[in-house]
């Protein structure tokens, strides 16, 4: 009995100990059917239950791999609401300000020693994005859109919001009919697609990914739009040809720091000095990697950049930055919507995959809303043009006189229909 | 005789070389009296007559200042508009881009030995700032307000542009009455009172330049606001205390990059997690100094920094880029508005200095217009917040509700009479 008494002391000291280091975020600790310690102060939002003392170790010596892994083996469980416990979790977590400077410098190494070749890239996009399009499905809107959707009213649907990104990205790009574009990171097609049927332009769509490859150019087929989009299975280095205007929705993160120049030479080359861009993609206030859970689990390759980081993209080749909007609310607000389809589809994908799968998966989507919606990631639309590029708008008011007659009327319209 | 033609075959191949070295702009260059060249090509849009061999050689051995200094003394004529012949020659100019690593390394050394401190960064903005006040009435709008205004649309009028422009920042900052706003750099005022009068606002405003202060004190008290603003005659280095906003307009290209760092700091103090904040400066594409005539006669201690530069100031201390226009079309009508104003004064104000002075910001103000509409230089406006600030607006199309009911009348509108 004493035996057992020292070793829930060690539990205890533990449990304290992890509260102490997240900066005590109103949440309970506790062994099954054991002991429990919750932070001083307000009410515990959820309870993290340990099933053994291997996740309680694993967690305190590896905090987000062992959170990540032990709650995806059911060995941490969560009582309470996942998005509730970990949106307290983060907004404890001890901040990060100019004093940082090991995090950055220890992240900058990582990065410089981290090339992305075209074989890697090619291994790291089959990882997340090979997965059966069946899978996708299940959670994501009626066109596959895996990028953050745009809400002009926050209520409308995730179907009118991820048409309303595309109408967004496309009227921030000025397109015109029989214009050319090269989009870099095309997933399943729906931009390219959207493009050539709505504002009658050409699209070159690049992808890794050889599932979502022959899926968009069976959509293409089937919309009669295999004339205007070619969809080609192969890396943005390859990009060849001469374009009137470069997109690339949600593809920078996956790039990684140390091929921004090659990002940069490979849009120079294909729009030159008259053409115009627009880059999409995660970013951070500040230089850090990823969790390392994410980075191992998820998302092999990739790298959230700041702004200023990402500007070394275009810097070098005299592109101007034309607007830089950050929509990382509508992109929690994005997640909110794929998790609660994803939660609806759970038993359907745990019998695809296994429950594992299932919760990884579940963490993922929620971690990301949380982190979106406090401010651990953001996410830059960055629209720039060369020098010699006449299509610069005026002001900015076009792409807001749709959301002025939107309010008139009960519902998002679609731009041009 | 056959001295003479052989000093005319000197001066002959001075003017081609520099036609060669400029890349051909459509000019003619001519001696006075004597011979003349022009590229081959276009038409010439207007003629460079040298007055003499020096101001001839001055040019070809320091292209700018030569330049700069032989037209303000009167020893390089323009005939022909000079904006246009201006255009001309900035068109021209041989392209800069990843292979300019030297530029960028020279204007990177350059800018590491400058430090602006306290005492130089007073006595860099007494050069400019103190002029009369009179001089800047005679050609800025009624309010005085000598920063990039904003057209809603292209025919308004400079006083209209500039209320506009300070509705368009009170509006990215969303100012709610009784907050509190630190302006550093103030002008003569014009912002700080507006942001009281209009938008309920407190403002404390910083400025260096005692003539702008005495004058800025002093409109305080005509419009009956001297206790919601308080002028101070001070560094931005020394602003104390809390504050909900910070806005600083035309102040950070004055600034220097090695104090970006103090700057943050400064803002970080001032405004903490929960504060937001508006930078308004004009930048580059690509990191390099400004002109050495413009760094050495009209903005000493001056750097325009690139977008990813000016970042520097905000990451470290966590702030969010939540959104960045580009204003340089709208510096560029800024700019055309001076210079005819500027001109319609010309003689009045040859009198209160002299013909030089004239010429001189003749030059600056031409040379600038055309900086902005060729793309050599841009303006930025960064709207950021901190990661704890809770006045994130959804969408910007709160920005453009007035330009849609501006289109239904006749006339840009207050927003808040």
């Amino acid at each position: 009995m004493p035996f057992v008494s020292s070793s829930s002391s060690i539990e205890r000291w533990l449990l304290h100990r992890i509260l102490r280091v997240t900066g005590y975020p109103p949440l309970r600790l506790a062994m099954k059917d054991g002991v429990s310690v919750s932070s001083p102060g307000a009410a515990p939002v959820g309870t993290l239950v340990f099933q053994d003392r291997a996740a309680l170790l694993n967690l305190v010596l590896h905090p987000e791999i062992g959170f990540g892994d032990g709650y995806s083996d059911g060995k941490i469980e969560v009582e309470g609401d996942l998005v509730a416990l970990l949106e307290a979790a983060y907004r404890c977590w001890p901040g990060r300000s100019a004093e940082g400077w090991t995090t950055r410098l220890k992240s900058d190494w990582v990065e410089r020693f981290k090339v992305n070749s075209a074989r890697r890239s090619r291994s790291n996009v089959h990882h997340h994005y090979d997965l059966k399009t069946e899978f996708y499905e299940r959670w994501l809107d009626n066109q596959l859109v895996y990028t953050c959707a745009y809400f002009p009213t926050p209520s409308i649907t995730l179907e009118e919001a991820q048409t309303a990104k595309m109408d967004h990205v496309c009227r921030k790009l000025q397109l015109q009919p029989g214009e050319t574009v090269v989009e870099a990171g095309c997933g399943w097609g729906a931009l390219a697609l959207h493009m050539a049927k709505h504002y009658g332009v050409r699209v070159k769509a690049f992808n890794l990914s050889h599932e979502q490859i022959v899926y968009a150019r069976q959509q293409a087929r089937q919309q009669g739009l295999d004339d205007q989009v070619e969809f080609i299975e192969d890396d943005y280095r390859n990009i060849t040809g001469q374009f009137d205007v470069f997109a690339s929705i949600g593809m920078l993160e996956h790039v990684g720091i140390r091929q921004y120049d090659a990002l940069g030479k490979v849009i120079q080359r294909t729009i030159g000095k008259r053409g115009r861009g627009l880059l999409h993609f995660i970013g951070r206030n500040f230089p850090a990697p990823l969790s390392p859970w994410i980075r191992s689990r998820i998302f092999p390759g990739a790298y959230a950049p700041t702004l200023r980081e990402a500007m070394q993209v275009l810097e070098p080749w005299d592109f101007t930055a034309c607007d830089v909007e950050n929509l990382r609310l509508h992109y929690a607000k994005t997640l909110d919507h794929w998790l609660a389809r994803f939660e609806r589809s759970a038993s359907q994908i745990s019998a695809m995959f296994d429950a594992r799968f299932v919760r990884a998966w579940r963490l993922y989507l929620a971690g990301s809303l949380v982190a979106f919606r406090v401010g651990t990631l953001q996410l830059f639309q960055v629209t720039f043009a060369g020098r010699e590029c006449t299509r610069i708008p005026w002001t900015r008011a076009h792409l807001y006189a749709l959301a002025q007659s939107q309010e008139q009327g009960p519902k998002w319209m679609h731009a041009m229909s």
